[in-house]
Order: C-alpha cells, then structure tokens, then sequence
C-alpha cells in the first residue's frame, strides 16, 4: 500500500465515491500494510509465488498437517522443514505433488510456478554428516526460485577436494557453506573467492566440539573477510538468506 | 590459468618451440596460479582500486606505519583500522590526502578512484555507543566504492525512532545492523524488511552481557529470516560483506 | 501474631489466668509465629484461598497424589505443576471439580472461591511453542484470583502483530512477556508500556539457544527500563510475582 | 489516537472542511501517534516530573555534559548514572542545585517537585560493597517520587541481622534486594514477606562468582517464590522497576 | 609398614635369620608399603572395618555382582553406589543380609561390626528432591561407623523450617548440608553454627540452574566461613569426608 | 537462652517480681539470643580470642584503617586480608605489635594469647606461585590457635618432591592443598593420606586455566575421597575451615 | 608424483612418445598428486598396508556396511570405530577374518600383513571406565603396525598403581594416557617420563565434569611438560598420533 | 636404582660389611631413587646439555635473577621465559653471552654446547601476531639442540602463502603450527603432511575467539588426523614437546 494509495482512498470519500464507513475499514489497518507487514506475512507469498514456510520442531503432527492444509487451501506453495516421517505419511495421500527430503526432512508443494535464477547458489558441506543441513538449505533455496549447486564432502582436512570443485563454488554469485567439528571450511572458502560466504555452523561431532559451539566459534573468528554466520543447524536461514542475495 | 594454458604450454613444447625446463618451471606453479590466488592477495586490489586493509591491534606503530608506506608506494588504495591516535599523527605528515575518521579509529588513503554504487548500503545502530563500530564499517563500504546511509541510535526500547527511518532503512540493498547489549535490533529490522541483514553484534554493556555475547546469542537466535552475524564489533568484516552484496 | 498477642499471654500469666506451662507452649514458637512464618506455610492460604502449590516434577504420581489428597483434605485450593498425564488420569476419579489445563500441564482444584481482581494481568508469548509456559503463568495467576488477559503469538519478527494487540497489552496492571529464541519480546513491550514487565525465557530453539540461555541474556541486557527476569521456563513463579503485583 | 479521531478527519475530507494533502499528513504519521510513542521519549517526563535518565558509561565528559544541559534547558529533572568525579566537577559550577551520590556515581537535578509516595520501597542490600549498586537504586526511586527505606548490610551469613529489621523489610511496597557473592539475600526475603521482590545481583566478589554471574544463577534459581532479576550491578532499572510497582 | 620394619628386615639379614631372597620380596614393595598405599587399598578396610565402596555408574550388572562376591570373599564390609534394581535383585539372594537403599541407590552388606562413635554427623537437606543424594551420604557414613542424624526439607525459602531444627543440626560434629537450586541453605546454616559445613549440590531444579551449576557457584561463593564444597551429587564423597573429620 | 531462661521470665512476671513491659523487653529479642546469633557475631571472638577478620579487597584505606581500630579497641585479636602496603604503613604505627606478612597481604593484630593446638594443619603448594594464598591461609589458622606446618612446591609435576615430605603431610589433622594450573595436588594427596583435604584452586596460571576454573573443576572431580573444595584464591575460607576441624 | 615424473611427461611430450591429450589429463590433477593428497586419501593405504578409517557415528548401518565392502574390495586393511553391534552382525558373516573389540567399539579387517615396530606404544588409563577409550587408541595403532602395550586403571588416586607399573609405562617410545573425573593422571606421567605423552580426556564422570570438560582443562594445563592433547573420547586420534611418532 | 642394587646392599648386609643403618639410610630413600626422580629435576639436565627453564611470569625481577644466578653456577644452560625487559637489562650485564629474544620474551644462556639435530623441526604460524608464541617454541627447541625452520604468516585465509610453503613444512620430523582467532592452521597442514602437528592455540583476536578459545576448540575437533593440542599461548610446552619426538 503505497502512499498514492492513501490519498486515493481520500481523494474517493471528497469525491463522494466512497463512504465514510469503508474508508474507514481500509484505513484501519493502515499502519501495518503501510509498514508492508502484510506482504511480510501472507501477501508477498501469494504475490511471488515464494513458499509458505512451517517450522514443524515443537508441533504435533496435527498441527503441522493443519497449517498445511490450510496454506494449501490459499494456493500458496509450501515449506514446511523439520517433519517428522508420519507427517510426510499423510501428507503424501492429501498432496499427490507433494516432495519429500528425507535428508533434509522437507515437504515442499508447489502451486505455482516460480522462475528459477540464471545466477545459481553453490552450497558446500565439508563432510557427508552436515548434508541434511545443507539439503534443508537448498530445498528452501529451490523453492524459493533459485538455482542450486550442491558441492558435498569437501571438507579441509583433504583440501585438494575442495580445489577440485573450486571453480564451481566460485561460479555462485552467493556460497552457502556448512560445516561441523572444527567448522573451517568457510573460512578457507573465504580466502578462495569473491563472493559472499555464508557459513552454517552444525552440530556434527563430538566431545568439545559442544554440540556446534566449536564450529560456530571457528566461524565467527574467520581471518578470511566476507563472512557471516546463521545459528548452528539453520539451514533454513541460510538458504532463505541466499535466495534474498541472489535475488537481489 | 585456464586448462586451455596448460595445452599451449604443452603444444608448445611438443613443437619444439619450449624446452623442458622452461615448461616445467610454468607448470610447477600451477596449482597456485590456476587457482587464482595471487588475484585475492595483491592483484585484485590493484585493478578493482579496492583498498589494501591492515588490522593494526598487536601490531607497534612503527609496524603499522611501514606496512602503509609500502602499499601507497604500490599505489594502493589504503584503509588501516583500529588504528591508535599516535599513529594518526605520523600519517597526516606523510599522505595529506590522508583521512581519520576518530570514531570508527580507521585511516583512508585513496590513491584511486572508485566509481560509487547507485545503490546503497544502510548502516543502522541501536545506540550512540554502537556507532564507533558501525562508523568502521562505513567507512570500509565507502572506500570500496558504495554509497553509505547512516541510520543511528534507532533501538528497540524506542521503537518509534525506527519506524519514523524505515523506509530509509528498507531502501538498503543490504542493511548492516549493529547492536550491543540485547541486541533485537537486527530481529526487529528482518521482520520489516526484505533485504539481507547484516548483524554486528557489539561488546557495549555491561554485567550479563559477558562483553558481547549476549548480543551475539540474541542476533543467532533471530526468529526473522534473512538475517546473518558477523563476529562482535566486527565493523570491518560486515562492511567488506555488505560491498560484495551491494556490488554482487 | 503481634506484639499485642505477646503482652496478652504475658498478662494473663501474670493475673493467674494462664499457668507457666500452657504460656510456655504458646511463646516457644514464638520466633516463627512472631515472624509470620506459619502464614506463609500454612495458614496463608487457608485465609485468602489462595491455593497451595505443588511441583511435581522429580515426584512420583503416588507421591504427587498423596500430597494433592492431604491439601485437598485440609479445604485448601490446590494447584499442582509439571504434572503428567498420567497424574491427572488419577486425580480426575478423586476430584471430579478438578481442572486440567494440558497445555500447562497443571492440575486445579477449587474449594474456596476467591475473588477476582477489576484490574488485569497482560499474558503475552512471541510464538505458539512458547504458550505452555505461558499457560502455566495464566492458570497461576487465576487460581489466585487475578483477571488475565491472554495476547499469544505476538513476537517482534511480524512486529504489526505486537501492534494490533497493543492497547491491550498494555492495559495490564502488569505484564508477563514470554519468548524463547531471540527473546526480544519483553525489550520492544518495555518501551511501549509504563508498566511493569516480567520476563519469562523459555527454552524454545534449537542451536545457540543453549536451552534458554539466549532469550535468558537478550532479557537482562535489555534497554529498555520496568524489566524483570524469572528462571527459564518459570511460568508459575512469573504467575506469583505477577499476582503480588497486581493486587498489592 | 482513537479511531474515532480517523474518522473525524475522514469526515472532514468528505465534508470539504479539510483537503486531501492536510489530511494526508495527519494520516501518514499515524501508526507512530496512535501507539502513543513520543510520550514515551519525551512527553512523559515532562508531563509527570520524572526525570530524564543519561547512562554515563562509554560517553566523554563533553558529551554527558552536553545533554545534561539540553535537558536542562528542557526544564526536565535529570539524572545521571554512572559518572565519573571530573563530570560533577563541571555540573556543580553550571548547577548549583544539583545532588551528587559519590557512593551511586549519580547526579541528580530536580526542577519540577514530584509528590513523594506514602508507601514506600525497601532498599536492602547483604553487604557494605554491595552499598554502591542500592543507592543507584535508591536515588533513582527517590527521584522518580518514592519513599525509600535503606535497610544495609543484612546478608545472610549473619541471619539475625536480617531479622532485627524484617519489619521495616516487609513494610515496603516491594522489595529492592541487593547482593554479590552468593546473591543467597533475596531468595531468603522472598520466604519471609508476601511483596514482591527484585533480585539485584552485583559483581561483588572474587573467584568462581565470575563478576556476578553466581550471584545472578543463584538468584534466578530461587525457590522462594515472589522474585524477579536484572542485570549485574543495575541498580538504575531495579530502581526505574520499583518505582512502576510502587506507584502503579 | 613403619621405618621399623624395615630395619627388623635389616637385622634378621644381618644375623642370618633370613635369606637375601625372601628378604628383597618383602623390600620389593617398600615403595608402596611404606608410603601406606596398600592400606588404602585394601588393608585399610580390612583392619578398620571400613567398608571397600563400588561405584556401579558405567559398570555392567555382571561386573558390579562380580566385584561385590570378590570383596564379599575377602570378608569386608561392602557398599556399592549408584545401583540400578537389577543388581539388587541378584544380590539379594546371594547375601541375605545385604541392604538395599532405593532412594540412596546403594547396596551395603555388613560383614564386620564397626563400632558406632558418639559424636554424629547431620546430613541436611533443602528439598525433598535433595533427598536421595543425602541417603547416600548417611548410608555410606553409617556404614563407616558413624552417628548420623537428618534433618530433611528445611530450605531456606521457608526458613522457620530450619530454626525448629536448628539445635540438632548444630549439634553435629560435621553438618553435610545438601541442595539444589538456588543451593543456599549451607550459607545459611554456615553463619548458624560453629561446626565445619560441608556443602553438596543436586542438579535438581531446572531451567538456568545448568544441572547443579547454579548451586555449586552459590556454595563456592558462600560469604559464611567454615564451608566447603564437593562435586553435584557427590553424596558419598559428602559422607567419606563427614565419616573422617567426625572420627578424625 | 535456653528454654529454662523462658520459663525463669514466666515465672517471675507470675509471682509479680517483674512487670509484663520488662518481660516484653527481653522476650521480644529472643528468635536472635535464643539462636545464638549474636555469638557469632561478636561474643564468640571476646570469649574465645579469636581475631575479627576484615575483608580489605573493596574497602578503601580510611575504611580499612576505622574498622581495625575500632575492633582493637574492643580489645579482639583482629585479622585484616588482602590489605594494600600502603594499609600497612598505617597500620604499624598505631599498633606496634602488628604483624604484616607480605605475601598473604594480611595483618594481625594479637591482644589476647590463644593457646595453640598440639596437632597441627599442613598447608601445601603445588607451585611458589600458589605460596601468596597458602599464607593466607597460615596465617588465619596461626592466629585462630593452630600450630601449622607449611610444606611448599610440591606438586604432582615433580612428584618426589612430595612424598620426601608425605610424612609431614599425613601428620596433619587436616590438609590444606594449595594449586593453581591443573589443581592435581589434592587428588594425589588424597590418595596418600586418612585424613580431611581441603582443595584451594589458585587464579595461577595462563590459557585454558580461565583464572582458577581449570584447577577448580580439577578438584572437585577428584577421584580421591576425603576431598572438599573452597572458592578460587579463598586462602583464609581454607584456614578458618582447618581450624574447625583441628579444634573440632 | 614428484617433479622428476612432471619432467619426464614433458619429456615425452617432446619426443612424440604421447600425444597433447594424454598428457593433459595426467597433468590436469598435478595440483593434487604434486601435493602428495592422493597419497592421504587413497595410496598410502594400499602402498603402507594402513587400514582405511571408517567413523561409523552418524552413518546408518547400511551406508557404513557399504563403505566396508567397498573397501574391503580395493584390498586395503580396514578400520571402523564407533560401530554398534548390529553392524558386526552383518560384518562377521561376510568378512570371518574381521576383528570385533567389543569394548572399543571397532571392527578391524586385516588384508595386508602390516610388520610390528619393535619399539612400541604405551596405553594408560586411569580407570577401568576409560577401557573403551583406550582400547580404541591400541586398536588402531595395531593396526598401523605398533607393537603396544596396555596399562589400565592405574590413575593417581591409588598412586602407588602407578609406580608398580612405571617402568613399563617410560619404556614407550611415546604414552597415551587415558583419564576421565579429574584428568590428572597425564601430569604425573609427565613428570615421570621423558617421552612425549598424548592426554586423551573422556566424558567419564559425573556433575562438574560437564561431559569431559573437567578433564580437557587440567590435561591442558598441566604443569609437565612433553604433554598435548586430543579431542575428549577421540581414543583413535590418539592412536593415529602415537603411530606418527612410534614410526617417524 | 636397579633391583640388582637392592639385593647387593642386602648381600653386604648379610655378609656384615656393611651396618644395619647405613644401609637403612640407602634404602629409606628407595622409592624416589628407584624411580629416577631426581633425574627428571636435576641431573638430567646436566647430563644432557639441556637449558634449566624458569618461568618468570608471576615473579619478581629480582626473584627471577636470583634462580638464573643460580643455575648458572650450576654450570647449566638456562632458558628464561615470560621475561620483563627489566629482567634482561640485569642479566645482560652479568651474563654477556645471554641472548635476549624480544619477539619470544626468552632470555637463553648457553654453557654447554648441545649437538645440533640433522631432522628440524617445522615451526609454522597463521599471522604475524602468532610469531611471539611461535618463537618461544623455535627458541626452547633449539636449546634444546633441535635445527628448527621458521614458516611464519601462511594462515588459511590466502592458502596459497600455505602451499608455497608446504615442502619445507612437510620435511620437518614434526610440525607446531600456531594459530589465533579462527585456529584452522593446524587442521589444513594436518590435511597435508603425514607428521605429528601439535597445535598452539594463541589468544590473538578479539570478541567471540574469548581469549583464544576458538582457536582451541577448532583445534581440538580438527577433522584431521596427527594433530595434538597444548595450552592457549603454550609456545613452550610445544617446543618442549617437539623436541621430545624429533630426537626421540
């Protein structure tokens, strides 16, 4: 709702057009949809075709369902992260077109199309146990339109399997790289490219490594500039914040 | 290095026109040119006019002071941050065309000229105090060539103060958010906006804010998406990100 | 028992009216009841109807059972905490006017009524994982006589949410902010409102939330004046304190 | 503003009293006027005497002095926290009138006369070093129009201090309690008096108290029920707190 | 083994009463012997009575009823620690006069008298949860021979509790005073009484109370002399302690 | 006050030797003197020579020096801890027979004759570093009537430097172990000898040892039984402790 | 590939005895076998005999059985840790040669004969609990072809253990030294010893041990020199150190 | 002390040329002699030309300048670490040949001439801010006798300054690789090299690297193998170390 709007809708009640009382009802709810808080909420998704997205960690499998459905119902396309299998068990009977990460543990419905990107995302994991997280990055970055690079088990402890797959990582105008145990692989990325990096630190690993408090730390600290980190496990954040550069 | 490099230096060889050694002395190299790295170290700042950065905590002055000589001799541009006055005083004799921006403890030097971005960078904080921080990370985007908008002490206890800039704010390509204390400030802004938050979380407080962390967890934990953190009073680091955003 | 009661027994062994013996009984508690202690114990709550309280968590079900029975035998209002399912399977045959609140997980028991106060408490949570928490702080307060008002899912990432509850909110005598995560709830109520605001962290999140420890931190460290903090997930000691408040 | 005044400016528009670009501005504005938000910065101390707050720490003596003296200007009471000696040494010359707490580290300057409350906050604190955070608390109070009584020195490794002035303790509308090392105070207070009590942990102490935060987890932990913390050492917003209960 | 024994050894060498042989067997473990380790180990229990204790955490049920039988055969007393049901089912048909503890999860099989001393040890408690961690230390305390009084659930938050049991306590020779939470009742009793006070925290309680963190820094940072600390739920380590300065 | 000084008052207010406002008086102190607070307070020191002990850290000289004078002049032996040389240079003008001990940052004051123990505490370092807080705790035993033993540099490091002095060790009545760094001493100790450990982690040390933690945790994990703790540095919690178990 | 094999593919480019193609696709991987990583991932295994490492945390039981036989077909030595015994099942049938070590939770699958050094490696634990641990270190440096020797539960709270078994113990080129509680046990071995000893912390314990941590902080602290540190439980980076330094 | 010297003293004994106490006075002793303890302190240094090491931090100048007059009349070589300039001012006068290392704060004397080793040891840091620790280490092990060779500022954020350096890294017998903020070093040339690393973790950074650790955390959970860790700013016990494998 832009200001022309407002002076529309003013212009319409001098002009007799439009009465007192619905004027009114568009009005009230001025501060939030001229503060675009609608778009944020329910608007922007219908208008871009960008998932709905449902954080099921913390909700029965009935309430998950429900959202969904009704998410469904206003035709928007569909995240939901964080599902347990026996959600994906009768989502699929209600939702043909439904997709299951089991990695990622994501149902994605698509109702609409979305362009996909010329520009693509590159995300990094630095060992096979941080790919969920990763999968969970580029799901939601996916759906929200993007092209994807997937560049899996690159980690430094081998660092010539980072080299091998260097030019791809570069390639993306946004890196999305997570990480477990020491978490150093964004850093070495980071000295390695040009673009902007975002480190996603997980829980991967064991005894001091306090489930990602290692990684994270590590990331944090980077000496490589272009950094900048998302909680521990997020890949969700990470793809959603990607999706937001690459687009951009 | 392109693979097709490595053919001529081999084809060459093979037709006689190159003997062994010399080939071998080009090779031997390879895994270093091929990937680019003299580019990230010396060779990019040269050709993009990007400044030279020096961190000079830990080191002396007269460190500091040499090291700034050799890259203006190299015709560098030339930013040093966490610089201490002292050092202020021998570099203003030496580079008139020198800058010292107090609060953010950061000298420029621009030897070239880097064509300004349309778009812009906004750098907000929360409070008064967060502004020596956000100050060192406009003054890195502005020598890297972005237009810079300072948006400061718009905090969330006065939540109002915010709003009345918002739209400045949400003009942003990307938005650089710092805080201390609490740190909400960059939750509150990723929910009012669609652009990529930078958070900078500062050491300014006191008590349970344990020098940062507080604002550090706050910013990790931001419910809104969108949003990524840079480590505590890291001005330089997000303002070499939010370049590399805005200039993406 | 007051200074008055002391100089009444005093007089009435020195008139004969009472020997050594009975007075010596009556004056040996003295230090408690002198101090009021009993009346926290005990007797409180007999008078106001106030109910008692029992933690069941680390209590068996036939341990929780037999304390809730002993209370109930004495006429008091009985609020039972953290209890199971399978605790209320039990109690609901013995007390057929008990009240389960799921969500709370809390057992009451009315045998007194108690009047409710004119004035509010303002019950508030940044997301729906956080209503448990914030139930257990309703139910309390209730049971004590206090008029709540519930304003749930109002958290600072969809901020025109918290708006359109506002006045609500804060018509409260006092507040009970509840968020996990982040926990910038209580930071953005405290500059909107005079009143007080009581802080509840809950241990929704995942990551560096450390089980609470961020919302806890982003709570103390906020900027905002009128904010206090309780124990992470202590939504019956935010439901007390909030009821001292409101009828004081 | 109500939706009744909304709707008046509507009618104005509609009835040609009012053109659309007045009634425009009015409009645009609205979600900061509506929500009441300036009265909070600045409107509400002028209105009600209470002082306007400048939190020293981290400002050079110009700039405390600097807004000392707008404020003044302003007419407002002020206070300042956390000042240093050389700051009152300036502030005394421009105004006789005001009030230095050496032990607090506060200046206060009242220009309007605010009624003092006939009840009263009960300041307490365990021990003499713990005296410093209590006056900023109670200076505060004070200054905002309570009635403060000091009770000092009654930690509980020597109970039957506590005792000998529980009376004046409990008599107080709510409770300020004090305390470093330990921070064992206000839990016992909280069994012993049916007011609400705020929780002041200080960094008194040495070795594993880790500047506060083991007074802090002490308090938070406390059994007793009624009691609520700040931040280490913020005497200022238990003072702020207080006051809101007291005269609420 | 004392400085005259070997010189015993010394002088039937000398005289010829022993061969070098059988003498370099006995001198062969003169490290060990004299410095008295073996009677730690095992010739300690042996000649005191002393139960061998068994610590089962970590153990397999086949090894800790393996080691119980081979103590068992050696004639001590036993005490096995942190014992699940299943081993006491097995060792209670092997040994009819073992004695289970369920709530102190300890197994004691009482081969030899050991005299009972006069002098008693209080065990304390703040809380009913508190409880188990205490029955160990009085059972392992009463199977070294030792007095022992409790005195259970008198926390400070309802402090009457303790006055009224104020003089058994304090008529210990060595108080162990047990808690959780907030853990303030040893500083309490601390500044009560004249006797060392050796304080144990629980990891009961929840939410910023870290598993016993918050009661152990509470106990370390007692402002009350004559206290000290053991490990979160040390009780038998509590009760070794108590067992050597009331017999000491 | 006994039970039997309660009834001598009854009675006498029944046979009319004392009026009920004299039995007022005295009856309505009596939760403190019937608790013996007062003993400890300031009748034991009188009555038993102890020294009164002042805590300097946090106290300014004048402070320091008022305190110290007004308890010599109740004529107690008096102890000042962590005093500052410029305290002392005061302090040994007024009192000739004053005693400062520079390593322990303490001064004793001695106006009565304590009898000294015939068995005797061993203090024990691990490092020189760690002598500054054994002192301290030599002196506070010292000056409460202990003959102490001081047994210096003998940690697990260089192991046969401590069992060339394990018999002065082990004839100890209690054992105060003094570590900074990895805090090993207590444990091996404990192993060694029957008799109470006290453990006193020192802050000596640099890295992961995060100011005395490190030695911290050490102890309390310690495998050894017999062992308990005190906070970091806390030299005269450990002397006060050995001087109730040795007098005990 | 050493530059001599560089040299003689140019060579033969030269001579026409291999064509530009053939030629590139050797030299297209120069960066990494130049860099001698195939060496770390793939060929050292085979050409040392070395076992192949499998960390079976975090895989299912399928993907690690995969990676087994895989392995396996290549001829190379096997290793995997952390196995459950579900995998053994399925291990045992196809491989009768494959080890199983129950305690240390590996499966070893020799191929290759590997020579044993004749120097060997001493394992240490300080308790029967930190077994598993340990026996992952000899497991895998078995494997690597040490001879190693096992010295278990000989931890510094029965010192005396220790010395029986020290000679042992020094005669390793190199010690690990296995310890959870308090960790001490390689600092005494460090002041015994002149050979380099690996510290592995365990998660072993219980309350202020916070999963290791207790143990990780003293090890890194010791007093000793000749001592480093792995990871908390990581008994096979441990090994693979000690192989390092037994062979180098 | 061999047990071939325990039967010989018998044999003398029994033989009479030797009395009962003088050979009670060889044998008192056993324990420590046996076990080679003095070794460790003294002879072992003189015997091997090794530098007596004083750690000077948390001594007086004039402490520290009375041990080193007393090792050098001792005639050992001496190693002073943690020096003041003031310190080197005295010695430099006293001992001519003393070499003062500003960088390492080292102060050597050699007396004795220690043979050179023909393996080096490689001694590699991150930045230049390491080099300080990174000298402490070169300087302890080439007193010690060890060749050494200096890599300094490959840190991973421009690793092609690592790969450049990787040969000379790879041919030491054992590499120390020192590393502040991020701390990936050690794990990237672990990657790399198939020698032992011991990794230093230095304090050298800022906001969440918490006084170095980060750097120690990412150490500890390398993902790559041969990698052990000392204590933050250990440059020392890295060198000590170091030593022992090299020549070991």
């Amino acid at each position: 709702m832009t200001p022309d709007y407002i002076r529309q809708i003013l212009e319409s009640v001098r002009q007799g057009e439009q009465d007192v009382d619905s004027a009114f009802e568009q009005l009230k709810d001025l501060p939030f949809t001229d503060m675009g808080f609608a778009k944020i909420d329910h608007h922007r998704q219908l208008r871009t075709g960008y998932p709905e997205v449902i954080f099921c960690a913390g909700k029965t499998i009935e309430q998950s369902e429900e959202i969904i459905r009704l998410m469904c119902d206003r035709g928007s396309n569909v995240l939901a992260t964080r599902v347990q299998e026996a959600l994906w068990q009768r989502v699929k009977d209600l939702y043909p077109e439904a997709e299951y990460n089991r990695a990622a543990r994501t149902i994605a419905i698509r109702r609409n199309v979305v362009p996909v990107t010329s520009t693509y995302i590159s995300v990094v994991t630095a060992g096979t146990a941080d790919i969920p997280v990763a999968e969970e990055t580029a799901v939601t970055a996916e759906l929200f339109g993007n092209r994807v690079e997937r560049i899996y088990d690159v980690g430094v402890a081998g660092i010539h399997r980072l080299y091998s797959r260097i030019e791809l990582i570069r390639g993306g105008r946004v890196i999305v790289a997570v990480a477990g145990m020491e978490g150093a692989l964004p850093g070495v990325i980071g000295g390695l490219v040009d673009k902007p990096v975002i480190a996603v630190p997980t829980s991967v690993g064991y005894g001091a490594n306090f489930n990602g408090l290692s990684a994270l730390l590590t990331m944090l600290n980077s000496c490589a500039a272009g950094i900048s980190v998302v909680n521990i496990d997020n890949g969700f954040g990470a793809g959603y914040l990607a999706s937001l550069i690459n687009k951009g």
